[in-house]
């Protein structure tokens, strides 16, 4: 994507626009790769974060209902969206404090809100009552993982098309880490064994359930066969709102917007995204190292550096929400600070 | 400072109140830890950060005249120093987008304002015209650093009293990274080879002309004998700024407050403070682990566990900067973030 002769000479001149900033060349550290990076996103010398937004996707999961990966009931994925439209989860918290806007998109949550909910946060589009329970059979219909992708894009549109030009996603969903764990093994190659964490914290027997109950759906879904399938793999053992966020990835990525990527289920949802289009990670800046124990084999396999490493697991876009001042700071630098030149400063070895 | 019975049973109460919010417990990881200390500091179930400051002091090192230690002219000093007054430095940008106080202070900087320079953001405690070269005597005339340590709690009076309840630290002083590893090395006995890094930027060659020359100084200047002599050792190899900033951050200690602290010439600072008195580091939130070699070494030693790892090596207190936010972050998802209870969500184990 930056490969061609406009972009080698672009980085050339944001290279030589980082270094003429009034401090030694390479003392910004990862801002000054970020700068770069979003320079080269937006195809500008002088990029700008405009209007950051979280997205929140929230989508309930078949296997939640066992009880045997979960510690907590499947209710609370409703009573969390309630606790977003209301402002009083940790999400809510670090946007507003810095001005990000919020949207909620129910992807697929079992709560009937019989059209009672209407918020200007929030989004309906709804693909079922929560996933089929992948201990049974596929978690989708046919079709559905499709439709899903497609609704993901259509809300980058509708954002994108009011100004922003930087996204993160968050996630809300009772069960998926489960999922995300079943999506990495198969993309990845790492056995199911090692894609399996506490999720939002289960203790000790329960962890122990939980991988015997993976490994078990990793079999009966054979998703060896499926691994480079990525539409069959979101069928099998996906979540509404993993396969939504893989649309708005492809979506952010096409409009050559700033992808925020936040923890484990977020970066699941980008394997999926990047194995239908590879070029996606170009346009990510990721957002922290998750306490989630695959987390750091998944950033491994995405080659990537995060920002962040303050043993967040919490999901919701919290990580990104955190990060993303960070990437303004990054941009920030290169549009605000004095040149040696124009600051009157001396350059290294003049003396 | 915290061992007493009202505050053991307030740590009982914080935790509770962390642990109530609507997230897994655990699940906002080193942010529950930093919301936790700076209750204890604050002694307040409610803490907050109210009217954050940077404060930069500037000064200047005998030794850089000589050009043994540092690849820019002693000059910058001054120039940056200007730079930070019309707002064109990394530390401006930073306190812009995050509306944090900044105050400048000439330390003892080799330039004669003419008392032309008024700004409201400029503070004038000049001890000198930078510190005499360490290599042919002690940097500082005896009671120079005992004079400067009582500036800088004046100054963080001054700005305490206007309403701030949180500081970081930042410097400007070419040099002043060669006066940081001398200090490191004298008090946590780290051999001054291991102590020395690139500081702005010396290249290999420099970087070994660098290495023997303080390896001379630390001899010459018997800095083994000082090691538990806080202001002795400022005399022989201090800085100003350094010497200020040592003084600041007892007083904010002594106030209640919380300090964020910068990178290596801050820890360098907050070393000799703990030398004076021990219980400083309970105040402090590390705000990173700067690309300065030294810097990784010097927190272990403190037991410290930063915030941000992003290689940045700038000083200005940029780390510090970066990482308020984040501290930010913590006392809001404590204030604002709905309870289990009032949010209506069920906890865990509740199926």
């Amino acid at each position: 994507m930056v490969k061609n002769d406009t972009s080698v000479s672009l980085r050339e001149k944001l290279l030589h626009l980082i270094d003429t900033r009034t401090k030694p060349p390479g003392s910004l550290g990862m801002l000054e790769d970020i700068a770069l990076q979003v320079g080269l996103i937006q195809q500008s010398a002088h990029p700008a974060i405009v209007d950051p937004h979280i997205v929140v996707f929230a989508g309930d999961h078949g296997i939640a209902a066992t009880g045997l990966v979960n510690p907590y009931p499947q209710e609370v994925t409703a009573q969390m969206v309630l606790n977003f439209l209301s402002g009083g989860a940790a999400i809510n918290v670090f946007c507003r404090q810095h001005s990000i806007g919020l949207k909620v998109v129910d992807a697929g949550i079992n709560f009937e809100w019989n059209n009672t909910l209407t918020n200007e946060h929030f989004i309906h589009a709804r693909m079922g009552p929560g996933t089929a329970n992948y201990l049974d059979g596929p978690a989708m219909q046919p079709g559905i993982a499709e439709r899903a992708i497609d609704e993901g894009k259509k809300i980058v549109d509708k954002i994108a098309d009011s100004g922003c030009n930087c996204i993160g996603f968050g996630e809300m969903g009772i069960g998926n880490s489960s999922s995300a764990a079943l999506l990495m093994a198969s993309i990845t190659g790492i056995p199911i064994e090692e894609c399996v964490g506490r999720g939002t914290g289960v203790n000790n027997d329960q962890l122990q359930t939980k991988i015997r109950t993976l490994r078990k759906v990793y079999d009966l879904r054979q998703l060896d066969s499926v691994n480079e399938k990525p539409l069959e793999l979101l069928k099998q053992v996906g979540g509404f709102e993993i396969a939504m966020m893989t649309g708005a990835y492809l979506q952010v990525a096409a409009r050559r917007m700033v992808i925020v990527v936040d923890g484990f289920i977020a970066s699941a949802a980008l394997l999926v995204a990047q194995s239908i289009e590879p070029s996606i990670p170009d346009n990510c800046i990721f957002a922290h190292t998750s306490g989630e124990q695959g987390h750091e084999k998944m950033l491994r396999h995405l080659k990537a550096r995060p920002l962040l490493n303050l043993g967040m697991r919490l999901g919701e876009g919290t990580g990104a929400a955190l990060a993303i001042p960070l990437v303004r700071s990054a941009v920030n630098f290169l549009r605000e600070m004095a040149s040696f030149d124009s600051a009157g400063v001396s350059d290294k070895d003049q003396q």
